[in-house]
């Protein structure tokens, strides 16, 4: 009655998330299960907070994984930095930074957006129009927006924000551990993401960092934290010095964050970064190649996840079905406003690869030409060749 | 570089939990990661769910696991069923009940307690009381108190919930597949427990069941869910027919769940009530029969989780040290107000073993012995073999 390996097909993961991951991160799972009072635990949690500052480049000491997928991280930055009547700038141009908003309300802040066009980033002229009308305490911004492929430049918002004396809560579910991002240089006071993408390892845990300043501002809330699970006060209990019992940590999935977080150290941050630059723009440019059109222009584009849009006539849900029948390849769909109008294709962690780049081509050239919609897979392999000194 | 081995040390888990896993649960984490809106991994979260009926007995559509440790259970129970104003009767006799009270004051319902001594259960008396003199939405019951080993007899809290219409939100934290839990006969509206415990899974993952009636009342509030990533409103439409996207549920972790329950079903869940008793009865012979304390009455014992009352002159945290050190035993230490006074001997899942049993009492008889507390361990042992027939 052991659950059947067939029930659990081995896919190759190009969507927006979960990810393939390493074997080394595969064998990490299968530690012992320890106590989360375990002192050799503790020792472990220690070097996840460790290895996750690095990748935020953060000295913040309350930095580590709420227990929970990316969308506790979520939650757990709105929740213990907003309080009901707090003046909140929503920057929402596309589905996450729509769901920060969401989430906001329900803790009963003041919420102001600034509605974008899904596909482009924020406009800092608006943000600064908006820091002129009116105080605000927090300003929300999805650095890479998973359901459009957009990054958004952050220098400007950060200026503005320090100007301002506004704090930063920053999504960055689809760039840390794959894209440049400085917790510290930027002056975040709280920024979440999730395990599965770029950092590599499977879904359950969602890295955080908080600066002192959020840590004190939750403290002195007027009203208590809304959420226990995720009060940050109580989880830097436990995961600080004095080690008070808060949650039963999952022990499987910090050993699996561990262990993909060496592996970050032994590629190298800027090696890494290089790493996802590069497939995404071999991709990028054998997608072209072949005729198939990017949402996002050029200077926007996030190059851990590739929005492609689904050409006229084609039946995207058909192309979808296909290539996961096929080649057990997993794309993404469009989501939200985007749904039906774009795939979302993933190059992130150990899925950033060459191999996967040109599977890729190779797998919607077919399933395009399958609905009579020709490309040209050579001129789209040989451009993405080019840029992978192939 | 990768993480070292002897830095993840193999215990034996004999404490509150987690609790070590059976192979073929370690063999499922390691299951390929799969999307979570992958037509495969449908089946498999049906499956869970499937499984999860069974061991709560119940009929209830949202069953599920919510994506957290046990706690998380907890809080999508308080935030889901209660809002601001909200009539609530908590039951606290243990540091689970007074959580579950923070968390109702953190959701600004007008919780009314009923403060009972720790190691004994809720006196059904002092619920009838309350009930005449006050109408309540919700009354907040722990069914198995982590904190003290008490087992809370239900029947007549049922019925007066019954007769007075009230909502039972019921922690099984510890009781969820190793005792008598009749989700669906007892008329409970909410109940959660976690995965690690008597499911034999690791932690990361909070079982939940969910009345219609709940679900309707979830939907119909005046205020907000407060908690977009808890709101059962959103998860049933991730979970169910609609399957619309919520959060990036963790494969590796539900494949586990999944594993374990199949290993549930292959046993059959009154054989495992069973052997959860008859270990649960061997180890307190033995325990007894060495001259040593337990904290609750007969009466109402938990078989699931032991707490022996520390004898007078022993330093407890030097023994737990000393079996951690040595046998690389881990057992759990009292918590809130038992502080010190007990230790905390978990027989749940896998871990509720025979050998489990026999192997506590010699380390526990030579971790005594150190501190010069002499048992009988002949006496014990052969006092805890008589009841297992061997």
């Amino acid at each position: 009655m052991a659950l059947n390996p067939a029930e659990a097909p081995l896919r190759k993961l190009m969507g927006p998330g979960p990810m393939d991951i390493h074997p080394r991160v595969y064998r990490a799972l299968t530690s012992p299960v320890i106590g989360h009072m375990d002192p050799a635990y503790f020792k472990i949690l220690d070097q996840v907070g460790e290895g996750l500052r690095k990748v935020f480049q953060t000295q913040n000491r309350v930095t580590h994984a709420t227990p929970g997928t990316g969308t506790s991280g979520m939650e757990a930055c709105v929740a213990n930095l907003m309080e009901p009547g707090d003046q909140v700038l929503a920057c929402v141009h596309g589905y996450f930074g729509d769901r920060i908003r969401q989430m906001a309300e329900r803790q009963e802040a003041e919420v102001t957006v600034i509605e974008g066009e899904w596909g482009k980033p924020t406009e800092p002229e608006k943000v600064a129009e908006a820091f002129k009308a009116n105080a605000y305490k927090v300003i929300t911004v999805v650095h890479a927006e998973t359901s459009t492929g957009v990054l958004q430049p952050m220098d400007d918002i950060v200026s503005l924000a320090k100007e301002h004396g506004v704090m930063i809560l920053l999504d960055t579910v689809t760039s840390l551990g794959g894209v440049e991002l400085k917790a510290d240089e930027w002056g975040l006071d709280a920024a979440y993401s999730c395990s599965q993408k770029c950092i590599g390892c499977p879904p359950g845990l969602a890295p955080v960092t908080f600066s002192d300043r959020a840590v004190e501002a939750a403290r002195n809330r007027k009203h208590p934290i809304r959420s226990w699970y995720l009060d940050i006060t109580l989880l830097d209990q436990y995961w600080g010095s004095t080690r008070v019992y808060h949650h039963t940590s999952s022990s499987t999935l910090n050993y699996a964050l561990l262990e993909a977080l060496l592996l970050i150290e032994e590629e190298g941050l800027q090696n890494r970064f290089e790493r996802h630059l590069r497939n995404h723009q071999a991709l990028v440019a054998g997608v072209e190649a072949m005729g198939l059109e990017m949402l996002v222009k050029p200077e926007h584009r996030l190059p851990t996840l590739n929005t492609i849009r689904v050409p006229e006539g084609v039946d995207e849900a058909k192309v979808r079905g296909y290539l996961l029948e096929t080649f057990n390849l997993e794309i993404g769909a469009g989501l939200g406003a985007l749904a039906g109008q774009v795939w979302r294709i993933g190059l992130m962690g150990y899925s950033s690869s060459v191999e996967n780049v040109l599977f890729f081509l190779s797998a919607i050239s077919r399933a395009l030409a399958i609905q009579d919609y020709k490309t040209d897979l050579s001129a789209g392999s040989e451009a993405a060749m080019s840029l992978l000194n192939a």
